[in-house]
């Protein structure tokens, strides 16, 4: 149980609750708690709107009220968009995730509390939490429909561990080409641009050639992007590859 | 126009128009294109599931390919879940808005494809893109509904520029206590807890009064309950507050 826990306090619409659920499992997180949802428990319109997440996950427990629901926890987050002039400190989604994640790999059980869709958690709800989530939004349209909020505080969650290059190939039938089969190619191109009368003013001939080099370094050229190259030389000069 | 534009590829549901459209408009995202909806543009469910987000944004542009779609723009990200075998760079949907970004600031038009509900881009349109983004996921679940893929990647578009402190308090009518206002109250309550017999052995009293102080800076009490406390004192032992 090294997670936290979502609870959803009194969700109407089943959609919201199953969009939540796919956006949790999305993210990695497993364990759903409802507070006295709307339309009772189950609910086909939740299941439906999970694309089988709410299947694949643990049973979703749900309670009678707020309090029950997090009387096993140590610590408690709740999310607000808006101020509520309680003297609590607010975290972004962000800065909760990297303490939840401290807190969680401490053995503390951690709850994040999300209101119903139109008026979110009541006063007495929030009060039962230490701290506020408030997810970062435009000032100009605050207004996070309850699965976008799950979702960005599991995406948040998420992010902590996540250890994806920030840029990579995904190119297992090829290499990237070394230097020298880059080099291969642009002799090759130079000596056959000069044969067949490219460079009409000899003493722009080096500007141009690099001006070529660097379009196709910009390409970041495979090894056989390189051979499909020479094969196009070939064809367009009539002659073979030079090996 | 210094923010990308999103563009829906053939998109189903109007309900995901919608909720696209309400997550791009959270984070700051305005100008929305879709190619070729299956039902035909405007569409109420799209409306009506944007939470008046469509009302407050510039109109929506219509495409009937994606070529269209993307003819003014300098630069394109295609989204996808999956792997393609094509050689393109990958990005994080973080580090894909930090460039993003860069390249938006430098004048460039930036587009991000985003494909329909079930098929994702065609290999077509991603051959349209110069790079990928692929919105990390836990590996056990990794089917993003198409709103919620246009909420993170708006998202990470936001928090390129988002400055909210890590940690705050929306407290204005009351500041954080002063150290002396904090030992002012330690001492009275030192005071009265040695006069009413609260320490049994004296040379536990430095520990016992450590572990009280330490439990109440833990709180980080406000001026306003300093004055609360010793109000609570004040009551507890019949006396008037020192000042």
């Amino acid at each position: 149980m090294n997670q936290p826990f979502i609870v959803l306090v009194t969700p109407q619409l089943g959609e919201n609750i199953g969009m939540a659920a796919r956006a949790m499992l999305n993210c990695g997180l497993e364990h759903l708690r409802l507070v006295a949802p709307r339309d009772g428990w189950p609910n086909d319109k939740a299941i439906s709107a999970s694309a089988e997440a709410l299947l694949q996950m643990p049973a979703v427990e749900v309670y009678p009220d707020t309090k029950s629901a997090i009387a096993d926890c140590h610590y408690v987050y709740a999310t607000s968009g808006r101020p509520r002039h309680m003297v609590k400190p607010i975290y972004t989604a962000e800065s909760a995730a990297i303490e939840m994640k401290a807190r969680v790999t401490s053995g503390e059980r951690v709850a994040i509390l999300f209101g119903a869709e139109r008026s979110g958690l009541s006063n007495d709800d929030l009060m039962l939490a230490t701290s506020i989530i408030n997810v970062p939004t435009s000032p100009k349209f605050t207004s996070l429909n309850i699965s976008q909020a799950v979702l960005l505080v599991a995406y948040e969650w998420l992010r902590v561990n996540d250890t994806t290059p920030a840029r990579r190939y995904d190119n297992p039938e090829s290499r990237p080409a070394t230097h020298e089969e880059y080099q291969g190619f642009i002799d090759r191109l130079e000596e056959n641009l000069s044969k067949f009368g490219f460079f009409q003013a000899p003493d722009l001939k080096p500007t141009m050639m690099r001006n070529i080099q660097n379009t196709l370094r910009r390409a970041e050229m495979t090894e056989q992007d390189i051979r499909t190259f020479h094969g196009i030389v070939s064809v367009l000069t009539g002659s073979k590859i030079k090996s």
